[in-house]
Parts: structure tokens; sequence; C-alpha cells
């Protein structure tokens, strides 16, 4: 059942019709998420200018029962950003609220619009001497919106956290209209239920996020990337525990990578090469920031790499020598989920464990993985000293994709039943949105599960606010 | 109305008859509150030594309608863990709830129980070669359910943030007996709404937190304490932003005092004197923490210092020499408080603002609270790299001490539609209980009041949860 056409209208005169797109060509790109999982159809994308337009847009969708799917760059992995097959549910697009509204150096703040891409809010900071440490493979498009909507988290949240640590303050729409306005600027500030942190992380199912204040750091003086190979996970664990030793908070990024997928890494992307001469099983890529020098930040690189000689963990590694070389250091491992796509199908997972038995739980999906599927490649690559791993598992050679991909949910429950069994989370940084909606419902309490539906009952009672994803 | 016998009986049977105080000498004790504010009532004070017993209290109490006032090591500032006049609220004592469960260093992790007291998880974690970094005045009785359920504050924010931010996860008693097992040791777990948050600073109107999840840091290799004598609080200003220059993350302290205040704590506290041979308008504590050695922490330290004197930021200074000397700095500082109870009344705030408006906060509040009350003392101390203040009254010397407590709200008005012209927060740390409920009302939006009442309905449709309190 299509939206009629009386509806379509209430919904255009809010927005002008320039900015109700309705032809479907407009529309085509809102509907693609970026793995092809979860198509979906709309007869209507809003793009409202201003927060008074979406208030007026859930206004009428709670007065209508009108299912309202919010949408930011479009980047999440999830399927919570696009809507369902009944063509009855109309896309929010966020992008026009695009205005960084204020950025202060004395409080180390920016006040920010949903729809600014996170890439212009880091180079605003940097231009102001600022950093925002979020990163993310996406960051070229992604919105902060849906970065806070999905908690996004990405490689610098070791020293600065998940998008939710970096926000003070939030301004919400609510689904009946109402405008929650929490932009707080003050660190500190006891004043009743912590509402922010449940918008955050709800992806767009309680209210629509439309502007928040953002925390800024201090630019570091100096940077140090390494990149290291090793023989085991076991050795990079004892790595992680030398680097923090040494580096203490100054160390801003330990990411681990499989051979594997350096190479496919190296054989699918223009302009990355593996920085060493001789293969290793694994590889570290370890990320220093110093508050005082360039220097500094190099003699602590130094400092750990020539104790992991001396204590055997590494086999090899080197120091980026320029800021070119750090950036392809990092390209590496950025490039390395996109990669895997030329080589056919892959089951993905993105997964959380207690940092000291990543080692262990490597060891044990491995064999439960290529037990199921015989010639499977297991690309675990990620946050290593976050405890997030993308456990990512490519077709073997030959195999059929679609076949392959048919069994998603199996290798899904296979790796997941052991992450329960080490205490772990099935999405670490992703979020549910559609794709695990229902190994939520399987691996949640009761009791959070209910609490978690009172919350939406209590804030959403029509039901409009990104309906069918999370809860 | 008191509770009538049978009821009374069906609760004591639940802990058993010797954790069923019902001796008003018994009582006693847990009805009076540090600031002789809030006097209250009751006939049976619960000491439960399990979660599960906490749960059949709090299904009981559904079922029956009781009140339940949950109460830790009852240091609250604000009136948030004793009940009302009318006798027919039990309180509900965590302190048999209190083991640490488990230290794991390799995640510097804690699990502990609500009513382990602060200083005792202090002190096992640094046995285990940790810290754990929250740190109050009453932190050698006050707890960690406590702390949690008034998201406590305190001396380390700056660096380490809120009990909040050092809370991965919680268990918790829901009104209805419910036990939520949030216990998660995972740092990332982007699966469903924020429930940990918003049972932290709810003040146990929500349901009773039972344990949780604590994170651990490495101890400092190396302190460095200075006590610095400075003309202004602009001059302070300047002061922090030179030390957060200069030591970044390891600025863990720096707070600020009047002379008055330093006058008071000498006057009034046992072993307090002042380090410095001349006095000077306003002092500021800056406490550094090197992760490398003590020998970079005293570099760090004295480099601020000297700037600042070339600055002409500092008037004197001087730098702790052994570790009791910087006990002994920060003891001047944490008796502050206590020292303005024999100068008589002290009408009381806990507010921030935005760091860099401080001086002209202060300027502008002091000279409206002189015009209300010429010759009033204002003792305004405290986090002021948080940008929270305590600004604290002391009545004029000779005055009628009640007389000058009655203004108490007058000049609460005073103070907070100040802080509220500079977009600050009338409860930094402190939380709302009964003290600022009325003023919540008046102070935070319409929109975040509704949104309030529709979680606390939704999570405890009987109303039995400290009842009264907050909203």
């Amino acid at each position: 059942m299509n939206l009629i056409p009386e509806l379509i209208e209430r919904f255009t005169a809010i927005v002008g019709e320039k900015y109700a797109l309705r032809d479907i060509q407009d529309i085509e790109p809102y509907l693609v998420e970026p793995r092809d999982k979860f198509g979906g159809k709309t007869s209507l994308v809003l793009r409202p200018a201003h927060v008074e337009e979406i208030s007026a847009i859930l206004r009428l969708a709670t007065e209508t029962g009108t299912a309202i799917i919010p949408q930011g760059g479009n980047t999440g992995l999830v399927g919570g950003q696009v809507p369902d097959e009944s063509g009855n549910q109309i896309i929010l697009s966020l992008s026009r609220l695009n205005a960084i509204r204020s950025i202060d150096t004395s409080g180390n703040l920016a006040i920010v619009e949903a729809g600014v891409v996170l890439q212009k809010l880091q180079g605003a900071a940097e231009q102001a001497g600022r950093l925002f440490p979020l990163s993310l493979g996406s960051e070229g498009s992604c919105q902060i919106g849906g970065n806070l909507s999905s908690n996004a988290g990405g490689t610098a949240v070791l020293a600065y956290g998940n998008t939710r640590e970096l926000c003070l303050g939030v301004e919400v729409v609510l689904p009946t209209g109402e405008i929650l306005n929490d932009l707080r600027t003050v660190k500190k500030d006891n004043t009743g239920y912590d509402l922010k942190d449940l918008f955050i992380g709800a992806e767009g199912t309680l209210g629509v996020i439309t502007a928040a204040v953002m925390k800024l750091f201090p630019l570091p003086k100096g940077k140090g990337v390494a990149y290291a190979g090793l023989a085991s996970p076991g050795d990079a664990l004892k790595l992680l525990s030398l680097a923090q030793t040494h580096a203490g908070s100054s160390l801003t990024g330990f990411e681990l990578m499989p051979r594997i997928g350096v190479e496919f890494s190296v054989a699918h992307t223009d302009g990355v090469r593996d920085p060493l001469q001789q293969p290793h099983n694994w590889y570290v890529l370890i990320d220093i920031s110093s508050s005082r020098s360039a220097e500094d930040a190099r003699e602590t690189i130094e400092a750990i790499l020539t104790e992991a000689f001396e204590a055997g963990l590494v086999e090899d590694a080197t120091i980026a020598e320029s800021t070119a070389q750090e950036k392809s250091f990092w390209h590496m491992r950025e490039a390395m989920s996109e990669a895997q796509k030329p080589e056919g199908g892959s089951i993905k997972h993105d997964i959380s464990i207690p940092v000291a038995r990543i080692p262990d739980f490597i060891a044990e999906a491995d064999a439960s993985v290529l037990d199921l599927i015989p010639g499977a490649r297991i690309v675990s690559f990620g946050h290593m000293g976050d405890g997030n791993l993308h456990y990512n598992i490519s077709q073997p050679v030959g195999a059929d994709k679609q076949a392959f991909l048919d069994r998603w949910v199996e290798v899904n429950k296979r790796v997941h039943d052991i992450v329960r069994a080490y205490k772990g989370s099935i999405s670490a940084e992703h979020g549910i949105g559609q794709l695990k909606r229902k190994e939520l419902f399987e691996t949640k309490s009761p009791v959070a599960l209910d609490l978690m539906r009172r919350i939406k009952k209590s804030f959403d009672p029509a039901g409009i606010m990104n309906p069918g994803k999370v809860i």
C-alpha cells in the first residue's frame, strides 16, 4: 500500500515542492545501502532545512500514523536507515541541516547540525587548531546525526571514546513533534535522568537528533604510526600491553590485521602496498599522539618497538616517515572491508570481547567456522585495543557467492554463540538496525528487552519512528 | 500513618529479624543526613545481603504500594537518601552488599557490589597496582551504589570523568522485583538503548543499583601537587589554560579556592596550615599525574609554574615535597566545606558554568549576593577545570543563623538566575534529591520534564521508588 496522494501533499507542503522528492530517480540513491542487503521502497523523501520543519513532519506523522525513516549519510551497515518493502514509509533526510553553528576553542566545543558530514567537522576543528577525533572509513559521507544515532566507533575509540563520549548535549525532535533542546555546553550537570544517552545509539527509533554539542581536543603536537608484522594474535596482545605501558593515553590506535586482509587490500586498492618486505601471519598498526612534540611521539613508538623486538614479539616493523606514509598505513587498514568485495561474498560480524580473550576467541572461532565451511577465508581485523573485531568471512575460492551468502544466519549463529560464551557483544559499533534485530531478541535478557519496549512505547506511542529497527 | 504491623512482618521475613531494624535507636543514624536539612521518619530499616532479597523486597513493595528509600553511605547532600515525615516509607540500606567480587588487571575492571565503600575500592585497586580514580571528601563512608545513583563527581573528573564515565555495566533491581543483569565487561556494545545510563544519576527513583562493573586505570608513575597564590579568578583561568597546554591529559586536578576558604580551613581543621607565607586573594591547587615517572611529573609542574611566574599569573607557589605534603595540600581543599560550619549558617550552591566564564560569573554573582545580604562571606571554591564551583555563602559575622538560613531559597534563586543566564547547571554533581526538586521544575524544559515523567511511570508504575525525589 503506497502513501495516499493527499498525505504526500500534506508532507510536501511542509518542506516545499523542491525538497520533497517523488521521482523514482531522485529517490533511488536513498534506497541503496552500502551492503546491498536491504532494499526497500518509498514514494517520498523529505529534505527539511530546519528543526521546525522536522517538528511539523513528525507531528503530522504521529497524527496520521505514518512511518518516518530518518537518514543521514546512508552509510549504516545494518539497514537502519532504509525503509521496508511496503512503500508507505517516508524517508526523512537530514542532509540539509548541515551548518556548523559554532566552534568554541576556549570551551573545546562545536555545536553542529545533524547533517554535517563528519569530514567537514574534522576539517573545521583542525582549522580552529583543535581535533575532533571521531574517524571512520565512511567519514567522507557519514553525518554527525547518524554517528550519534548509531553511537559510531571507529579508529580513535581507544583514546577518545565512542561518539557517545564525544557528545555533551543534543537537540531532538520527538515523535510527537515536540523539540527537546538539551544543547548543554557544561561538562557536569546532574539535573535528572540522562535523556541524551537514550537518543544516542537508539538508531532513530525514539526521535530525530537534529543538532549536538560535540567535544573538541587539543591537536596532537606529534604523531607516530608504526606497522609491525607478528606471528600471532597472542603476540599482538603482549604488544598492546607493552604499548599501553609506554604510551598511556598517548596510544590513540591499535589495529590488528591478518595476512589475508593485507593481501586483499594490496590486491584491490589503488595506492596500497605492503610496507614490509616479507609476509607475516599477522600485522598491527600502532598510532601514537603526543601532546608534547613530534620527537616525543617518535621516541615513544621507537621505545615500544625496541622492547617488542627484544621480547621477540615482533618479526619486522616500520615507522611512517611522513604524514603521507602515516595515511597510507591507515589506508591499508581502512580499505580492508571494501577489499573483500572483489573476492566474492563476505559474511560479516562486528563483535567485541574482553581484550585479553582475543587470541583464544580467534582460535576457537576460526576452527568452528572452518569446520562449518572448509576453505572459508577469515579476515578478522579491527580495533584490538577496544576488544572490537570485524570478524569477516570471505567465501572459499571458486564457491558460489549466493550459496555462500545464504548461510549468513547459520554462520552468524556459530560465531555469535562463541561471542556470547566469551561474554562479548554481537554488535560492538555498527548497531542493530534490521540486520541483527532477530538476534538481539535472542541475545538480550527479557528484562532488558522489556525495558526497551517500555521506553519505545512511552516515547513513540504511535510507533512512527523507524519501525522495524532495533526493538 | 505508620506502616501496619502485618506489613512490617512481611518485609522483616525477607531479610530476617536481625537485619530488619525497628528500634528507634538503631534507626536514628539512617535518618540524620550530613546537612541536617532533611529530617524524616521510618519504623523500618531493611539491611538485605543479596540481590535476591532486594528483589523480594521491591516485589512486595510494588504489590503493597510501599515506598522504598534506598540508602548507601548516607553522605548525599540533597536529601535523596532519607524518608519523608510520613513514617510509612521504608529505608533500604545497601551496606551489606559490600563484596568486591573481582578485580581484573588485564581488563582493568572491578566488579563491585553497591555497598562497597569508595575508599575500600580505591585501596583494593591500588593493592592490585591499579587506580580507581573517583575521589570525594566523603570517600571514607560513601558507597559505590550511591556514587552511581548520584553520578558523583569529585576531584578527579577533569582527567577521568564522573562516576558515569567510570562505569561499564550495572546490575539493577527494578521496582517490580525483576533483576536487570547488565554487568557487561566489554567497552563497545551497541545493542539497543543505553539502559545503564538511565539508572546512573537517577538517585534511586527508577530501581536499585546492586552491583557494577567499574573501570580501573594504570597507577600514575609520578605525582606532582602544587599550591599557588593568585590575584584573581581571571589569572586562575589563564593558569588553567597554561597547565592544560603543558600537561594535557596528565592534568588530574585544578581546584580554585578563595582566601576566606583557606582561612576557614586553617582555623577549623586539625593539621591544616597555609603553605604560603603571605596571604593571597585566590589559590589554585594543581594536581599532575605522569604515566612516565616522578621526574616527569615534577618537570611538568615546574614548567607550568615557571611560565606562570614569568607571565605574572602567580604571586607565589610551592610544590609538595612528599606524599604527606601532597595529602595536606588536598586536605586544605577538602576540609573547606566542613570548615564553614563553625562560621555559622551556610547557603550552598553546586553549580557549573562554561569554564571560560568563571571569572565573569564570580564577579557578577558576588555583587548580586552582597547586594542582597551585605556582609555575606562568599566561599566559592571547587573544580575549576570542570567549570564546577561550590558557590557557598557563609552568614555575615554576628548575624542570626536561622534568619540567614531562612533566606536559602531567595539566595538560591538569585545565584541560580545568574547560572541560568550563563547556560550553566544548578546541580553540577550533587544531584536533585529533595533540595532542588522544586527548582528543577522551574529550570528544566517542560519537554524534558515530561520525558522524565514518562520514563518514571513506565519503570515504576506503582511509584514506590524513592518518591518525592528528583521528579
